[in-house]
């Protein structure tokens, strides 16, 4: 995969495909005045190129023969716009024929057609951005959640980059300081040039890595599988959850008769609650294959909720719905506006310390607390760092610094100067600055929308 | 319905929903600038109320406690921008959750969500558009084909309202010179005056309103009805209008097995082509119920084609296929790259002088002919008026101008300045110049989306 050319000039609709009221075309590169000057004029009948940059101006945008709309002509001039080339945008109504029209005239006029991410490529290029703030640009418009739109603007804003930045400092610190004890042996190293930066580095490295979970699920959304004997009250819990009417309840057992999957936000991680007890239900002419199923969907998931009956005894088979339950998991006992059948510390010999919620889908009691103990499970520790590394590239060059600085820690000045440069040259991937081979760079900007 | 309130500030995000590169949030109203104070400030430290009109500025927005994004600042003072008043657009990554984000923002600092085209409406009510331009707007953004964007584009341009202008002169010519004959009944009125202006004008009229069906078909589209025996070749035929493989082709009858629908645009006219041998082929064991859905199909449609085996002997049900494809109608030779089993004139005795078309569409031959004949059939002479009544509302009115011009021809002058008087009224109508009832107004914008 090559990088496309970027001293031609290109055009693409940067607006949402469909219908609204405004659409936009942006052009960038050395002919987009010139590409421009053949299908807009003002309302004064001034050229684009004859306009002063930094200005919206109204007129009329044509196709070289007839009007197609009227326009807002945007004017930004290298190299201090996005990309850093000479920047349009051409504002018109946003109907899809409207918009199809504008870049087939700049086509026309000479502009090509660009595509997944070129603009945003042509900024880093241009070193307008660092590639994590590219890569933020990508998770920004892709954000699906507040908590995941947070992230990725204090990504763009460069915060990711500045701590990047510190971290190199200090390893850039230590590196010259076991350099300069392999030339000279004879003279020590005080702490202050090689054990405290290189502390420091792990310690910051590793807090970053302690939010990749958190940083993960909220970009990808997690999976919540509930699990439970039938009419233990998991579709009012799943009600309770979203805070409105998704599935059927009704006191018949059974009558979640499909394999449910409803869309919520807890802790800004958009979750997918799969009700499990929808597929034994579904498959009841095939028990053995649902359960299987069930099981299959239970391990995939990042959290497992077993839902017991709070106001029926605690049944015999409890140890092997609790089996199932393995790894990240929360109990939940159902009904806890009426008589309690059975306490906590029955349940106690079977989970252990693991989180146990008592919750009424009646008086919402517990509702918020078990959001809390769903929380913790997504996101520990990460819920109090303003940062979180939601990119999987991001979070592989981390766990390389993290590994190398370690190995650097104990071993001689030679290897362990092999080992900071190993660390250093995988931090800077991260940002880019110093040269990300064409695969890689072609491979991220693959993932943008054309247009961005 | 009533009309909104026009003197508060009003938000909503302009760009077409979904995920793009760039988002649009507008804001119009006397606070716009107030609101747009609290949340952006761009890199230079400016806030919006301290930047000049007509401006493109990078700067940062804000939700009050934390960054939302980078964004561009689009500043308009009233009255010279869209709706007459303070405009301002907030450009930021186009992600489903920045876009709702600055929303929210200024929805937190004293803006309204707007309802649907409440920023045309105000434009309208401040006189920077008439209600016909206003409704091109709503064309325009909907304008699912070239034909249907020019002929918006036109309206938007003024162009109708021009047109209207013209007739309206006319009107009020005549209307005045009844007046005066009625007050002064010795004094003859000279045909410079009364006749001529009136027969100017039902000219015009009568030419926009001889549109009126291709105006209607270009926004709505039209429905192409295949009628024919299995095995005609209505699949060949409905591949070779589409340019690509749509439905199966093969040579065994019957293989059409679903109601057939396929899009394409002939005359700048987006049609449905329904293939209605695939009703009854699904209708086999309904055969009765199969036919006579396909009649009420073929009655629906706005033309109908009747697809004939060329290769071979014409059958003796030919008098009853015809006869389902009464109105506009066009007769299809297929295969006429075999022999020819039939002459045109063997079929005319039963089809008269309704167009025949030979068709192969193995070669292609006649391919380009049947779409101008369909294109005849959809728009007529409409193809040489570069204007087309594409709105219904305007429709009306124009038929109601029509019928009481030529009501006020041969009638006594009293009698014919009422009819002029309510022709002007439904003419000014149209424009909403001279008024129009919140009830129609309330309507009309009810049908736009929101943020337009």
């Amino acid at each position: 995969m090559a990088l496309p050319p970027l001293d031609d000039t290109i055009a693409a609709i940067a607006t949402a495909p469909g219908t609204g009221a405004i659409g936009i075309v942006r052009l960038s590169g050395p002919a987009s005045y010139a590409v421009a000057d053949t299908l807009f004029a003002s309302a004064k009948g001034a050229l684009p190129s004859e306009l002063p940059p930094g200005r919206a101006v109204y007129g009329t945008v044509t196709d070289g023969r007839a009007p197609i709309d009227e326009a807002l002509l945007l004017t930004f001039r290298s190299p201090n716009f996005y990309t850093g080339q000479d920047v349009l945008e051409i504002q018109t109504h946003g109907g899809p024929a409207v918009v199809r029209g504008v870049l087939d005239a700049c086509i026309s006029a000479g502009a090509r057609q660009a595509g997944p991410g070129e603009f945003t490529l042509r900024a880093y290029l241009n070193g307008r951005l660092d590639l994590a703030q590219a890569e933020a640009v990508l998770d920004l418009v892709n954000a699906a959640t507040d908590a995941a739109r947070r992230n990725a603007s204090l990504g763009l804003s460069g915060a990711l980059s500045h701590k990047l930045g510190a971290i190199q400092t200090d390893l850039t610190t230590a590196y010259a300081a076991v350099q300069a004890a392999f030339d000279y042996p004879e003279e020590g190293v005080p702490d202050a040039m090689l054990t405290e930066p290189l502390t420091r580095a792990a310690h910051e490295v590793d807090s970053l890595l302690a939010t990749a979970q958190a940083g993960r699920l909220s970009r990808n959304g997690a999976r919540l599988a509930v699990l439970g004997r039938p009419n233990a009250g998991k579709s009012s819990l799943l009600n309770a959850l979203l805070g409105y009417q998704r599935s059927m309840v009704s006191a018949t057992p059974g009558t979640t008769r499909d394999y449910l999957e409803a869309p919520l936000v807890i802790g800004g991680v958009p979750v997918t609650v799969i009700d499990t007890a929808g597929i034994r239900a579904t498959s009841d002419h095939l028990e053995a294959g649902g359960v299987e199923l069930a099981r299959a969907v239970a391990r995939g998931a990042d959290v497992r909720l077993l839902l017991l009956d709070g106001s029926e005894p605690l049944g015999t088979d409890v140890a092997e719905l609790v089996a199932e339950t393995s790894g990240a998991a929360v109990f939940v006992a159902s009904k806890s506006d009426l008589d309690h059948a059975w306490e906590d510390e029955d349940l106690r010999p079977f989970i252990g310390a693991a989180p146990l919620v008592r919750v009424s889908a009646v008086s919402m009691e517990g509702v918020d607390e078990l959001r809390t103990v769903i929380t913790d499970l997504l996101i520990g520790d990460a819920a109090t760092s303003e940062l979180w590394i939601s990119n999987e590239r991001h979070a592989s060059a981390l766990r390389v610094v993290s590994q190398r600085i370690a190995d650097a820690i104990d071993a001689p000045h030679d290897v362990a100067a092999l080992e900071l440069l190993e660390a250093l040259n995988a931090l800077a991937a991260v940002t880019g600055r110093d040269g990300v081979g064409e695969e890689t760079l072609a491979s991220i900007f693959a993932n943008f929308c054309v247009g961005k």
